[in-house]
């Protein structure tokens, strides 16, 4: 298979920072269906741009977007710092996703018609705030981003959501799964949510290391196997037909 | 596409009953990957063997396999009687179970080093006994079937497990699925929980009719979503090579 993609380097204003996203684009000329990808709290790093690009491959527009300014914070306190009083700040949270969407939509490649969201930790968070803002997202899917939002908000969301999360994520319990299902079905939202037994936090990130802290590790398995519940709801929700 | 699929109705003796499946065999002379696929309480009806037949189309050999001696229960309360006696009792479950994967497993384009399990509801709980009891499964999938085993026994269980269940089932609220979960991360198995949101018990069969009583209604998206997460249960554990 010959693939041609390609990707481009794209800064914007959002948040007071400048950010620095990572758009991919498939082979082809036409418009095509688009992803968000919002990456977890540290940042865009190299593991999800190459999830863009492998987006891209499969005939999608891809903008893996940048929550922290163009940075990647390794140490978890300064991670925390930045984070915790952005998932506490639902307006905060739209302005980047807005402004990540204002981008991927300026593209021409962009299916306007055809946007769906994916997203991890604080970039899910970002995804499901769009969505209780009433945007017009075909899909939205998170792994470890059980956020619930401000009362009554979630039954702006129109589109199928997608969670998954490690049954062992101590960030994540199982009282915060029961408040984003219960949030999801009194909003009449058509969501699911897949537990992946053993996995613990970031279980999805290769690059991440366990002894970053307890609770924290990759799991190959279930990586493999979350990327591919994603692929199946874009799939399912904004299929490439051409 | 041309499917040369063959099927055959096989009758044998299990639990004091002549049990009556449906095999259903692939196009094609040579072994193949095999399903057991177990029915819920009421029996085996056509929906199952379409979905043994389905399978089959896929190049596996599947047996829907027989639980009540050839009968479908219309009337909630006869099902009830056979159904609540035999699911409190692992032994007959087993039996039941061993029982069709001798059918399964004498067929001669079974490869009896890859044969996996599906079942629903009843069905999905002598599945998951089968695994207890330590039977060489390569995967189990079962859906609306949280039950929990004899005491470490689910430590026999060497094969990745994925359960799917509604979120509104009230036969299996959520005290059952932490039990289960509870259960799998004890014993150390490779398990995965999917919740379809806003489903009821029998969500995945479209006979159901919602008048039978609360709790119980059909749902096509989720159905559709719960036959795609089992295909890609058994593309992972038994894919088709040949």
């Amino acid at each position: 298979m010959t693939t041609t993609l390609t990707t481009r380097t794209v800064s914007y204003p959002a948040d007071g920072l400048t950010m620095v996203g990572h758009l991919a684009l498939p082979a082809g000329t036409g418009r095509r269906p688009a992803i968000l990808l919002g990456p977890e709290g540290p940042g865009l790093n190299d593991v999800q741009r190459r999830r863009a690009d492998a987006l891209a491959e499969l005939g999608y527009v891809a903008l893996a977007f940048d929550i922290n300014g163009g940075r990647w914070f390794t140490d978890p306190q300064e991670m925390l710092a930045r984070a915790l009083p952005l998932l506490a700040d639902p307006d905060r949270m739209r302005d980047i996703g807005h402004a990540a969407l204002d981008v991927l939509r300026a593209e021409p490649r962009t299916d306007p018609d055809r946007v769906a969201g994916i997203g991890y930790g604080t970039g899910g968070a970002i995804l499901l705030e769009l969505g209780r803002a009433g945007v017009d997202l075909k899909a939205i899917g998170t792994i470890n981003a059980l956020t619930t939002g401000r009362p009554g908000e979630a039954a702006h969301i129109r589109c199928p959501v997608w969670a998954g999360v490690g049954s062992e994520d101590p960030i994540m319990p199982a009282v915060q799964r029961d408040a984003f299902a219960a949030e999801m079905q009194a909003a009449g939202v058509d969501w699911r949510l897949t537990v992946y037994g053993g996995a613990e936090h970031a279980f999805h990130h290769p690059t991440v290391e366990h002894a970053v802290r307890p609770g924290v590790a990759y799991h190959p398995r279930h990586a493999e196997r979350s990327w591919r519940d994603i692929l199946a709801l874009l799939a399912e929700c904004v299929p490439v037909t051409d």
